[in-house]
C-alpha cells in the first residue's frame, strides 16, 4: 500500500507544500469520540469516499488505445506519448490495487455500517416537498417520536447496568 | 403530538388507501438492528428528515397577508380566503409545535449522533475530481487505511472482554 502511494504520488507531482499544508482533506474530527461504533460508521463514510475517488482517478487517467485490428489511427496516436501510456497503465494498475483493498476491507468489516449509510442516504431521497409525502410521513411520525424518545434512555439503562456489573465484578475480583 | 397530527392529517385530506398503503415513507429497515446505537445513527437522519419536511410544508402553506400600516390591497386580499387562511394559521402553529418538539428531541438527546452525520455529510462535499484533492487524499490514506483495518479488531476485543466479564459475574452471583 505504502509504496504504491508513494508511486502514484510521484506520478501526480503534488509539491510538498501542497501535501503538508495543515488542511486534511478527510477530517479526523470524527474519529476524537471513544465510542467505537461511531468510528466505525464514520469510517464507513471514509472507505466510500475513497472508492469513489480512486473510481474518479481511474476515469481521468490516460486510456491505453486499446488494440483493435486494423485501426492505423489507433495506433498513431496510441505511439504518440508510449512512455506516459506505460506510466499511466502503471498508475492504473496501482490505483486497481488500492481500490480492491478499500473495497475489501470494508465487505469484511464494514457491511452493517454499509448497510446504515445507505439507509441514511435512500432518506435523502424522500420527496419532502411533495403534499401526499409529507402527510403521510406525519403519520408515521407519530410511532417514531415514541421510539426516538425511548431510545436514549434504553441506551444510557443499559450502560449503567454494564457500570453495575463491571463494579461488581471489580469487587468480587 | 397525536391530535396536532390528526388536525393536520384532516386539513390535507389525505385519502385512507393513501396512508395505509404498505409502503412507509421513512423505511425501519434500519431500526432492525439490535445494535442501540446504529438506531440512534439512524434515527437521527430520520429526526432531520422531519425538520426538512416540516419546513417545507411551513414553505408550502399559505401565507397570512402580513399587517403593514397603510396597505389596503393587503387587506383586501387577506379578507379574500379569511376562514382558508384561519385554518393554514391553525397548521401553521401545530407544525410549529411538532417542529420544535423534534429539535428539542435531537438537541436533548441526539446531539453527538448530528455532529457525526453531518461529518458524513461534509465527506460528500470533497471534490473527489480535482487531482490535487485526489493525491493529497491518497497520503491520507496511508494512516486511515490502517486505522479502519484495527478499529474492527479492537470492537471485537473490546466485545469478548464485556462477555467475558459477565459469565464471570453470572457465575459468582
Amino acid at each position: 500500500m505504502r509504496s504504491n502511494i508513494q508511486t502514484i504520488k510521484q506520478y501526480y507531482k503534488l509539491s510538498d507544500r501542497d501535501l503538508f499544508n495543515n488542511q486534511p482533506i478527510i477530517s479526523r474530527e470524527a474519529l476524537k469520540t471513544s465510542n467505537n461504533e461511531r468510528k466505525m460508521m464514520y469510517m464507513v463514510g471514509v472507505l466510500e469516499t475513497y472508492e469513489e475517488l480512486i473510481r474518479q482517478m481511474l476515469n481521468q487517467l490516460p486510456t491505453p488505445s486499446p488494440p483493435t485490428a486494423g485501426s492505423k489511427q489507433n495506433l498513431t496516436s496510441g505511439s504518440a506519448g508510449s512512455s506516459g501510456s506505460d506510466a499511466a497503465s502503471n498508475i492504473r494498475q496501482k490505483l486497481k490495487d488500492i481500490l480492491e483493498r478499500v473495497q475489501i476491507l470494508k465487505r469484511k468489516h464494514y457491511q452493517e455500517q454499509a448497510k446504515l449509510l445507505h439507509g441514511l442516504g435512500e432518506l435523502k431521497n424522500i420527496e419532502v416537498n411533495n403534499i401526499k409525502v409529507q402527510s403521510k410521513a406525519l403519520v408515521e411520525l407519530l410511532v417514531l417520536y415514541e421510539e426516538a424518545s425511548s431510545l436514549p434512555n434504553d441506551v444510557m439503562r443499559r450502560r449503567r447496568r454494564r457500570r453495575q456489573t463491571k463494579t461488581k465484578t471489580h469487587l468480587r475480583g
